[in-house]
């Protein structure tokens, strides 16, 4: 893995030694985010409605440091929202009543997976069909996607 | 999920009418990696030695649909990987001898999790130490991040 991870290898076990800081500390420039910061980076999907969570129809990646970056539409605004949230992705579903739905049960399943502030995180939410979900997403930067 | 998501909603519940083709069509023009496609999108981690799986020392994004990107240090040479192999992450491992390695236990963990060409995937490798991470990663832009 190159001189960049080498290095954080080494001074992962290095502040193992004195004490088992979070941060790692690399010193090489390069266009991964290495640095003074626990790295976040995501992966955020949406399933096709009454699709199985196997497939998605929609994918994006969202990192957050050294800078908001990725494939998402609103990095910046995505970024500020899992900071607010703090990594509490369920605060960020609306529940305003938003417009009318029917009851119709073709379930959307929205994930985020990766790594938030340096830890492993998971989450997922199925909404009975897409209008409960755009209703649900509509104030979020992150979740809108 | 503004007019992208709802686009591609629509588009995915005609395929499935005319027989659940896997690409999504959308015509809308936006920063998301919509288009004539399955996404891709991945996050990549790797744990700190001897440290849980449940934090991560390093994590990059990366997308390979409609171009290569994010904070993966080789995006291109990365997607080619994937491509080649076909979304098996265990053929990217080389079984080349390598540099000779001491026999100690402090595990590392590589993970890669997301979708891949429109399917959820997720692949994890626990080696014995870095320097037997290194070793089988050297050849694998993909893993050598």
């Amino acid at each position: 893995m190159r001189t960049n991870l080498r290095f954080a290898v080494t001074a992962a076990a290095a502040t193992a030694l004195i004490g088992g800081a979070l941060a790692v500390t690399s010193v090489t420039a390069t266009a991964a985010p290495a640095g003074l910061y626990a790295p976040s980076a995501l992966v955020l999907t949406v399933t096709h409605p009454g699709g199985t969570t196997d497939t998605a129809a929609r994918a994006v990646t969202l990192s957050c440091m050294p800078g908001a970056g990725g494939t998402h539409p609103d990095p910046a605004g995505a970024c500020a929202d899992l900071r607010a949230a703090g990594g509490q992705f369920d605060s960020l579903l609306s529940t305003a009543p938003g417009q009318a739905c029917t009851r119709l049960w073709s379930p959307v399943t929205v994930t985020v997976d990766g790594v938030w502030q340096g830890t492993r995180t998971s989450w997922k939410h199925t909404f009975a069909n897409s209008c409960e979900m755009n209703n649900a997403v509509e104030q979020s930067s992150l979740l809108n996607f």
